[in-house]
């Protein structure tokens, strides 16, 4: 999984910092989570075409994390774009599309599907799965983990020594199947081995939360919220926002593998602060820019 | 007058080229003319503060001129912003912004006025009025036209001779107002002159129409769309646009001082050849980038 982020500016964007917006590239799938404004812009200035999307999950409808949708689909509706664009969101996602096509002219509109999600599982495929979990922000918001399944492998020395040929033996194999190989049972333990699949949560606007622990679990990749460092932790509080040290404990309890802070207020000219505070907790933290990419 | 260009690119921005957006600033007033989505980071890379904004006139509500009004509106109401903003655009203008506060959540927000206007004069004060004409679109489409009043100066040279003091007698006769001094009737005539007011003319999506014409008449500044060079007329024609030749005739026709192209389409990498194909009809012409400034 790649993670690019397109922006990493709350409220009021920055010179350096656009509005919200995440783009995960996993095998054919191109997953958008929020869409600020300028997120379409954000695309072009990194080289992405925006036909890469097949997927938009919504954290929530506070402006700086969905004011980017209108272009979006206004870009896509001009471009040839055959997919159906599968839309995730909490409760009123539908309302808020039909006033968004009020609100604005457009001329051609692609195809596209709006699912309402609460929690669990809202999606599932064989390769990955992504869950919800309603985070504590005033309004409705959505955190997201997108869980790469496990992956069985064959052991080609095992299967050489068994003298398994390559072809429909294998796929079994590789499936979980036992199967016979010259009058001999094989069952996958004896050939196969395990290899864990990827996982990244991303916790949107929230104070701290239990779910926001339960998501983010064991998360190879936490991406997490955090608007301010601990000296404006009562501003956080007021506006349901984290600092980074917040974020740092989310990312010790869910004992996650590394943590990448976003969301940054517009006063921080640098983000080293919110580093700072985060890494007091949590070592493995990292500010987000916009434009950087991990490879999880 | 002072104009700054936010933005030169049609639908689908580019690398370098934000959405529609052109701010022209006159004494206190800030008048926005259209807003295309990212325009209020547009105002941040400038280094413009968005409360400087007095007025926006929109020009029609494709998504390219409208995108970033949410973000705007939003933003100003997260600010000081205690002025009321008032709202220009053809008929419809109203619905849009309902439908557009539907669309998203705005937690604050920022008194507003809105005026949905035809043609002729839709605002004027002792320094300015402003005219709109309908252009040809498809959609409701309007161009408008800042027109300065002429000023009338006293000859200073002229008034000592006369023997007039600076004071109330000098105020009268800049106002136009015969006076006596001295036992002496002064007629304003005989001691003032006329400096002629500016004219900034903007012509947003349209083909070419007499009312473009009409409206750039004797214009210092005719800010016109170009989207297309001549090789692309048949285009132009197709989507109700123009060619950078086609605003050169405007700008011939109408006898402006100066032409300033903008809203170009994506798929130039430089605006050269619509530039060049605009000189070839009017030589004052220049193709603007975005945050280019005019002093008219």
């Amino acid at each position: 999984m790649q993670v690019t982020f397109l922006g990493t500016s709350s409220m009021v964007p920055t010179k350096d910092r656009n509005q919200s917006g995440i783009f995960i590239r996993y095998k054919n799938e191109g997953i958008l989570i929020d869409c600020g404004e300028g997120t379409q812009r954000q695309f072009k200035q990194k080289g992405i075409p925006l036909t890469k999307i097949t997927k938009i999950l919504i954290s929530h409808w506070h402006g700086d994390h969905v004011f980017g949708l209108p272009g979006v689909m206004s870009t896509l509706g001009s471009a040839e774009y055959e997919k159906t664009l599968e839309i995730y969101g909490p409760k009123g996602t539908k309302k808020h599309f039909e006033a968004m096509f009020k609100a604005f002219v457009f001329d051609n509109r692609i195809k596209y599907e709006i699912k309402e999600i609460k929690s669990g599982k809202i999606l599932e495929n064989k390769d990955i799965y992504i869950e919800t979990l309603p985070l504590e922000h005033g309004v409705t918001t959505m955190g997201y983990s997108l869980v790469e399944k496990d992956i069985r492998h064959v052991d080609a020395k095992k299967a050489k020594k068994l003298g398994i040929p390559n072809g429909p033996l294998m796929g079994k194999l590789q499936r979980n199947e036992t199967v016979s190989h010259k009058g001999k049972k094989i069952n996958p333990k004896d050939v196969t081995y395990i290899e864990k699949g990827k996982k990244i949560t991303v916790i949107a606007d929230t104070v701290p939360c239990k779910n926001a622990v339960k998501l983010a679990k064991e998360a190879d990749l936490l991406i997490c919220e955090a608007t301010y460092d601990s000296k404006l932790q009562e501003k956080g509080e007021a506006y349901g926002h984290m600092t980074g040290k917040q974020a740092g404990l989310i990312a010790n309890q869910a004992n996650v593998k590394k943590l990448v802070l976003t969301h940054f207020s517009a006063r921080y000219k640098t983000t080293h602060e919110v580093e700072e505070d985060a890494k007091g907790v949590f070592s493995n933290s990292i500010a987000a820019k916009d434009f950087m990419v991990f490879d999880v």
